[in-house]
């Protein structure tokens, strides 16, 4: 059976989800998906996801890979998946993949935003679902030099949720982009990289707001950039914060 | 009894009400606010609005007129509303009034804004709630002349609900402010008058719409401005497009 292989790219409200990972007996988003795809196919269609984002966390950009009939084109089959998904999930575009392409493993970098939001309008309705509310007050250049620790290569071992793996290469992350940017009402803290561990970044908000806030010494992002264990990362920032932007591939991927 | 008057602005989205008014066995803002405030004060207190907005309108500056017991300042009202109303509805702001402060009288004018969505985004879960998805071309300027249009006072007969009220003095509105915004994805009406008539911001959207993008004739809006009946006006905009944006009331209404 010839088939296509589409690269979905979705925006999802996390805030009625329980992530985006099938679990039996819990709305998520690769379950509805899923659920979809089996109506217009015929049968069950594995909806590949790039990261498992955790319940609550949103997409503007999670990057899903499908295998299809012939017949869905990628236009066609991003239409009917908007016709039929619930409305906290819209395809915003899908593309034809080569065959070899994984949603996972071909992924070169993803990029993430995390919201903060220091005035108090941020608890508003139209913005506490994606920001967090913090109102401390920060130093803010003690953020751009947390932030400027990141860039490149580390082990992220101090960042990442215990024992998920041994402390070997399995930690290193190599970060392609990391600021802060001021915007109304708050703060945005961009982070691209090549791949990211769980939790990761609400460990490094968590930590870097800590920091700023004069709550942790000054050295508490650089310390735990070397540590060799996660015992002094402070708890993750709150998972409805946190978006994923954007899942990039590279162009020889993408079928011309 | 000694009482407190006290002005609460509220933001709320209106997704999940059907309006502001009271109504038996429906979920309705004012439904939650008294139903909070009773709670706190130990009998009914009535929440009397300056506006009533339609099932699915949002505010970001709803002005609420209430008659507390004088233990409840209006800083420690707010907090306390705050922590017991429901995450889709939020007090940004109350403020002590003179004792003949009425929400709805003492107003000299409201301010609505609707957002209508001309990118492909509109249609995402950040955005479906608050903006009218609307994907016809439109002429640009044909809408900043209609809006040029509504300035000063005008009988809104054409942009009313038939038979609310007899074609006098009633209609009678003055348009402080009306304009069409560029924003990112999209366009933003903003309206001001000194008040407005049942389903009037949608009416005017809809059929500025209608006129722009060339479905209607060039001149319906001033056909319409004075024209006895409705008969010629557009379907409303959807309500989900509109938020009620700000109250404004005299400053002597305020106590120092």
């Amino acid at each position: 059976m010839t088939a296509r292989t589409v690269q979905l790219v979705l925006h999802y409200d996390g805030t009625a989800f329980a992530g985006w990972q099938l679990q039996p007996e819990q709305r998520t988003v690769q379950g509805e998906v899923e659920r979809v795809l089996a109506g217009l196919c015929g049968h069950r269609v594995v909806a590949q996801g790039a990261g498992r984002t955790d319940a609550g966390v949103h997409a503007r950009g999670q990057a899903v890979g499908v295998q299809v009939p012939e017949k869905w084109t990628a236009p066609n089959l991003r239409r009917a998946l908007n016709a039929l998904l619930p409305d906290d999930v819209w395809v915003a575009a899908a593309h034809e993949m080569r065959p070899e392409f994984h949603a996972r493993f071909s992924a070169t970098s993803r990029r993430y935003a995390y919201q903060v939001g220091t005035d108090e309008a941020a608890r508003s309705p139209f913005r506490r679902k994606t920001e967090w509310a913090y109102r401390h007050p920060l130093r803010r250049e003690w953020l751009d030099e947390s932030a400027a620790l990141l860039l490149g290569e580390h082990r992220f071992i101090g960042f990442a949720v215990r024992g998920t793996a041994p402390p070997t290469d399995s930690h290193r992350c190599t970060v392609l982009e990391a600021r802060w940017l001021d915007r109304p009402g708050g703060l945005t803290f961009i982070i691209e990289a090549n791949r990211f561990l769980h939790h990761m970044v609400r460990f490094l908000v968590g930590t870097m707001l800590d920091q700023a806030s004069g709550k942790r010494a000054a050295t508490a992002v650089s310390d735990l950039l070397i540590a060799e264990t996660n015992d002094e990362v402070s708890p993750p920032a709150p998972a409805h914060g946190l978006t994923l932007e954007r899942v990039t591939y590279p162009a020889e991927m993408y079928l011309p």
